[in-house]
């Protein structure tokens, strides 16, 4: 598959750059202060951007950068959804046509989402295990579109890193350490660059943390055969790209695992406490810092990272 | 019952200087920007703040002024519980003995919430037409302690009204209206008070709406008798005060009714659309947006006042 890794390295001056351009555009999200376990931290809440993710952040930033004879063909992206939107959003504003391959069991408010914005969609069948990235460069063989990879992608990092540029400011310093959700490491390489004096805690669901065992292994490992189900849509990344590898393990940042139980008690207490609706993939850096997995010494943010969950599925979740 | 609205007139530099107090403790909440009805609107979400409502304000505001020998005496406040929580919350920063009368079928969520901050609970018998006023007389001729008033009061007024200064500051200009919630109307006073430019729309829900028939007509009216249910436990005043319906009469503001479907309506909004959670109560002044109840040209900003939902009354109202 076509990957852009290949073409440049993401670097932080780009992330400035990306933070520069989306602060014209979108107001910062929150920065929520709250006790956990007798720490104070903060939560950044980018369930409240305008497509409820933080995936806006990278979408704007490869998109705007495109030549107008690249927005003239147009742009492909895969997703499960909330990428899937930022990109939609993004190609709305700018008037550029966007295909988005989606798992034909995304959830179903991502799909509408999607279509709302005015992409066309493409649906692909995951469980049965047919392969998305061959959908994606079938349709950018056929139309000369520019693929925006989800997170192997150097705008996309640096787009994502964004939020890290955004929260140092708001914390008026880098904070100790960095929460942060991980599928393919887009955010979490963003968030690296971005805040080079903070550690950085990517949180993975149980079965799905291969960049956990990269991390620890040193070379790109992927996710193993029949990975258990997951509510965490967002996160069932296979492997990470190693424009992603190559500045998180310069980092060294050690990855966490978090069950599935534990996302859902981070829902709930999102709901509570701090009166935000989180997906389950949104809520993974917060699993991590109420079940103990992730240190929160110092001065620690917590990525809020989605809030696009079907309504059914949220109030199963809230009413346990 | 004594009224501190006896002793003096709320006013803008009263609201100013709590502001003041008010954002060297919280951050500011964020002020959304959304499409409703074809207008963009500014949502200002009150429900972001640590008690999960606006009600800190005007608690933090009125007890940081007691004086010593007041603060050692303590306070008493009525409240279905998010001034329970405001008082609460306040009284434990500042180490005063709070004592809190609320009705024994408030949400479980606002009674554990009140408790969890150290107030000694006083339970009341709504249903059963109890005068929480009454016990509330009583404790405080027995103590000594001072009454918070959860509207009628200049500083609870004035604190409600800082609201008002932040998002005319995030705003950069006041706005052409301000649709907030109204129960007994401290909110809706304060707001008047801090935006003397903008006009102020008091939403309560149908049955309930004492505070718009008082201005149609010019005086004080009581909610009639036999006032249907409704889930907006927050709104359930019976009539507004002299020192708030001063203020708003003055101005002119006139009131809106919305439906118990309208305001279910806006909770799903609020969590598919905002990704917030809303309490019935809180969730009012967007009913009013949503339904068209509210006008929405010019600049209009929408108080999302709280969201102290207990999760079985939630799950229902999103899943329906």
């Amino acid at each position: 598959m076509a990957d852009s890794s290949s073409l440049r390295k993401p670097t932080r001056s780009g992330v400035v750059r990306a933070a520069e351009k989306i602060a014209r555009l979108l107001p910062p999200t929150p920065l929520l202060p709250v006790v956990i376990r007798g720490h104070r931290v903060w939560c950044k809440a980018e369930n409240l951007q305008a497509i409820g993710a933080f995936k806006i952040r990278g979408a704007w930033h490869r998109l705007t950068d495109l030549s107008n004879d690249e927005r003239r063909q147009g742009v492909v992206a895969v997703s499960s959804g909330n990428h899937a939107q930022g990109v939609a959003w993004a190609a709305r504003e700018l008037g550029i046509a966007a295909t988005i391959v989606m798992p034909s069991d995304a959830p179903g408010v991502k799909l509408d989402g999607t279509r709302t914005l005015g992409a066309n969609v493409v649906l692909y069948d995951r469980p049965g295990g047919e392969s998305r990235d061959d959908v994606a460069a079938r349709l950018v063989a056929e139309s000369g579109a520019t693929l925006v990879h989800a997170y192997g992608d150097p705008w996309v990092i640096e787009g994502q890193g964004s939020a890290g540029i955004e929260l140092a400011a708001q914390l008026a310093e880098e904070p100790t350490r960095i929460v942060a959700c991980c599928g393919g490491g887009g955010l979490a390489a963003g968030l690296a660059l971005a805040c080079p004096d903070s550690a950085i805690v990517p949180v993975e669901p149980e079965g799905w943390d291969d960049v956990r065992r990269s991390l620890a292994a040193g070379e790109i490992l992927t996710v193993g055969p029949n990975p258990p189900p997951t509510a965490c849509d967002a996160l069932q990344t296979l492997a990470t790209y190693p424009v992603n590898f190559e500045v998180l393990y310069g980092r060294a940042a050690a990855g966490v695992a978090v069950s599935e139980e534990e996302v859902r008690q981070a829902q709930r207490f999102a709901f509570s406490r701090l009166r935000l609706v989180l997906e389950p993939g949104g809520a993974a850096a917060l699993a991590a810092a109420l079940s103990g997995k992730a240190d929160l010494g110092g001065k620690t943010v917590i990525m809020l990272t989605g809030g696009n969950v079907d309504a059914a599925a949220f109030a199963k979740v809230i009413a346990e």
